[in-house]
């Protein structure tokens, strides 16, 4: 249950606020989350790290001397937007190039790629570390492809030691990924989360049951267990992971014993001490273990342990001092003064446009109006649907995303936008707002509708169509889906088909809309049933690809939205 | 919910076990808690400080150099008994002297307080601290007399600082007293905890409610109002906390955001957010504020805010470096060798005995044995009259204590032992098993009622009944409590005065007690009866005196097995 809110929309970025007004000693807010607020040396490689939010202390605790230089915050358990990410780095970045460190989840590699790419063509060095050490949701061939858990603190706390004592990007890059090679997590919860402004946990375990190698957002695990004495969790994990104890090894370990959120610390002891008596039986020593809440979960009830094989290198940097507002070590050398420049990013520009452009301009946003209207009246279910095998944040997601583009779109039509303009900004606006995947596609959807239109012309029936298919096409070529692969591509392919085959047949827009919307809905029922079918039982990768999305559902539904607007003109 | 449990009466040593077993760098447990692994100048006074467990990071979690020497660990919610603070303070202490610092709660100031007397009686310097700083559990003009909630962390970690700069005892005392005269906490809660092995929370808070003030073990509040925006929250606790701000102020504080468990991190940012606005408005500048979880209760739902009024001096000690387990800033200067002598208390002495006494102390062992299975009959609707109006221990307390008793009263048996040994060693260990208030007076019942037999005599009547009226009388003069102050005394009074009277009459003892029994739970029941009524509509002091006490009942419930088990010999 989440108690303290003000409004369930503006919760995370609340909460981002009363971060940096707590540290300002370590952090400044700027757009799109936090960077340091002292300076780093010229020419050091800036490590940005970040993620959704309700996960605290990850990762915007981490910000400081010795971890991160700076945290891009999304919303609740989404990705933040490409541009968050973008802007943050900026803010961090001091002529080292940025290394962009996250969990490897679908939607933070859509979106951290995106701000890569932005910031690549502007002649940075960016590099990409996904942390993946969730051992539950692959195989130990893949571990790359692993999802990331609370593996992500001391893979961060030990590249930005790295880079503390002089690493360039070239040489944090390769401790990093050698850091989360060497890095294996397992995890399990007894029960669910709320998030902010929600009645009902995003799922359940069932009484007396724990679910083993579930994520950090409710992602289905490996499978359900009757629950265990503190012992016996303590063995599974340990043994989960020593399965997997590289050959040769050191014998000296990074532990981290993490508690998702309503698992007190007297429990995380009471698990310990069978770790300990573990690691001594198995001839491990762990070093500097540290028990406690590190990467969460709201308040999911679960933990994790995390063990880190050491040499040399990764134990040094493990040790190294760190000074951040939640994990602290000793003291990190050397003077620091304020920082003083920050970059914000600047309005968009509204290129002149024709009247008759501003009239469809304004069309446009009323169907917008439509889209927010009808995500609002959504949220409960399309969330209820993405729990059942996703995070469940894909209600709150979309109705973020309309929310923010519908708004960007108003103010554009006001500063005298044309159609184009309109719809760019609203795909901007959508995407940053929402987060997560079905944000940047929604985004990409809009934005390449947009291109379809211009800032002359007026409405017109034939290029209406055009931007209808064109936007599809941003979904399938961005996010890589195919038909079949249960995301909303299953949904929006139908649509399509049928929109371009009825129109040309009859050349009516509102029935031609009508009949693709019909089809949406019926291969997205079909998609939904599938998710409700395969339920939990299936172990999913970190990838969108083969992840029962309700995405199918909500697209169908604001097309069939759009198919009555259009009729009822 | 605690999910992560072996045995819960093991509960809190287990968690003892694995918070020392990951923290070796810090902390070494000796028999009653832990104290720091390394060496500590000689003459330094040596800051012990503790209470019940249950409250990590408090207290356990602040042992290191800049805070605590030392911190004996009770049971979930009790206080350690005496001798566990005696042993803590025996190993901490380096010539320096003890400051005991503890919550002022009725247990930890009779248990604290026994181990004072007992260090003084060895020739060491001993003050007492107790921290004082809820503003809802007493008026403004009796500050000391209040509950120490969360302002003990500000309160050690000052004294603390204080210490490692170079105070003596009396300087290191008179800083501590400073800081808690300084110190302002105030707290509400959404839902209550759940003791491990429970099935069910201590305590509701109603839904869509929250109570104002409700102490850290569920201590009734000051009144339940409906459930408030996040900001009005943060209002509530800052404008309680201001009410008491000294008219001559630096405009300078300490700030801490404290969650009790279940609340997150980013609610307590998000309360965080409002509490900059209004510190900011009210001219008051946040030194080194801390947002997380530093008292918790537990699984509790709930948060605090703490205000210190910082002068220079509280300042400095303030922002000095820390290094513990679960509280750093910086790097605390000097270089520490580990720790090598360590003090264990030995096993008590048996002398020898008579067969007359040894055949008494064996049918003494039997009563007993009657006494734990009575308790552990009974633990389940104990700890639900206590959840009433106090912290719900009481009947987790007496199986602990009865259990720890008669263990050590078969072991002593075993080795020779007559009766007033058996007894004595019952008494020494029901209080250290125990904790807690009723634990420490049981033990100084049953020590009591070892006075009045020998080791040498047999079995008399007219001795059993001196010793039960001992007994009664040690819980008399220890508790400081009168019949009507709602404790064990309104039970205990009214049974030595039948057993008296019955017993002069007829010269039977079993009849006597028996009819003593049944007075004694006649007064249990009218005192049960009370404390029902008066529920949580009450704001209750730090001291027992006042609290319904379900200790009025436990005591009628073995003196009537007493009186069924001498009826059927």
């Amino acid at each position: 249950m989440t108690y303290l809110i003000n409004n369930p929309a503006e919760f995370a970025a609340d909460a981002l606020r009363g971060f940096a007004a707590a540290h300002p000693q370590y952090v400044t807010a700027v757009h799109g989350g936090v960077v340091r607020s002292t300076e780093t040396p010229p020419g050091q490689p800036a490590l940005v790290i970040g993620g959704g939010s309700g996960h605290y202390p990850a990762f915007a605790g981490w910000v400081g001397p010795g971890i991160g230089h700076g945290a891009p915050c999304g919303n609740i358990f989404s990705s933040p937007s490409g541009s968050q990410v973008y802007s943050v780095a900026r803010n961090a970045e001091n002529g080292g190039g940025v290394i962009l460190g996250f969990g490897n989840y679908a939607g933070d590699v859509l979106h951290f790629g995106a701000a890569a790419e932005k910031l690549r063509a502007e002649g940075v060095d960016v590099r990409i570390v996904m942390v993946s050490d969730d051992i539950a949701s692959n195989t130990p061939d893949k571990h790359r492809d692993r999802r990331g858990i609370a593996g992500d603190l001391p893979v961060f706390k030990i590249a930005g030691a790295a880079i503390e004592a002089g690493a360039d990007i070239d040489e944090a890059e390769r401790v990093a990924w050698k850091a989360n090679d060497a890095t294996r997590s397992f995890g399990l919860a007894f029960d669910g989360c709320t998030l902010p402004g929600a009645d009902e946990p995003l799922f359940h375990v069932e009484e007396g049951q724990m679910a083993i190698g579930l994520g950090i957002h409710g992602e289905p695990g490996v499978q359900d267990v009757p629950m265990g004495r503190a012992d016996e969790v303590a063995d599974l994990l340990f043994d989960g992971i020593m399965k997997e104890a590289p050959a040769e090894r050191s014998g000296r370990v990074a532990v981290l014993l993490n508690g998702l959120g309503t698992v007190k610390y007297e429990e995380l002891f009471v698990v310990y001490a069978r770790v300990a008596d573990r690691l001594r039986e198995a001839g491990l020593t762990p070093v500097r273990p540290e028990v406690g809440e590190f990467v969460t979960s709201l308040d999911m009830a679960g933990l994790s342990l995390t063990v880190v094989f050491l040499d040399e290198e990764l134990e040094r940097h493990w040790l190294a001092p760190a000074d951040t507002p939640a994990f602290r070590r000793g003291e990190v050398p050397g003077e620091r003064a304020p920082r003083t420049d920050v970059y914000e990013p600047g309005e968009e520009a509204v290129p002149p446009a024709s009247d008759a452009s501003r009239e469809l301009a304004g069309r446009l946003v009323e169907v917008l109006d439509l889209f927010e209207r009808t995500c609002t009246d959504n949220e409960q279910e399309l969330g209820r649907l993405d729990a059942v095998a996703g995070d469940g944040d894909h209600g709150q997601g979309m109705c973020a995303g309309s929310r923010g583009g519908t708004a960007a779109a108003h103010r554009a039509l006001e500063r005298g936008a044309g159609a184009r303009t309109v719809l760019v900004h609203a795909g901007t606006a959508w995407s940053e707002s929402a987060g997560g995947t079905s944000g940047a596609l929604w985004g990409a959807a809009l934005t390449a509708a947009g291109g379809a239109f211009d800032d002359e012309s007026g409405s017109d029936d034939a290029r209406t169509v055009a931007a209808l298919v064109a936007g599809v096409d941003a979904v399938r070529r961005l996010g890589g889906a195919q038909v079949g692969d249960k995301t909303m591509v299953d949904a929006a392919v139908p649509f399509v088909e049928t929109l371009r085959a009825e129109y040309d047949r009859t050349g009516d827009l509102a029935a031609a809309t009508s009949a693709a919307a019909r089809a949406a809905r019926e291969a997205a029922d079909k998609t939904a049933d599938l998710t409700a079918r395969l339920g939990r039982s299936r172990v999913l990768g970190a990838k969108s690809v083969g992840t029962p999305d309700p995405g199918a559902l909500s697209f169908s539904l604001l097309m069939e939205a759009l198919g009555g607007h259009l009729g009822s003109r």
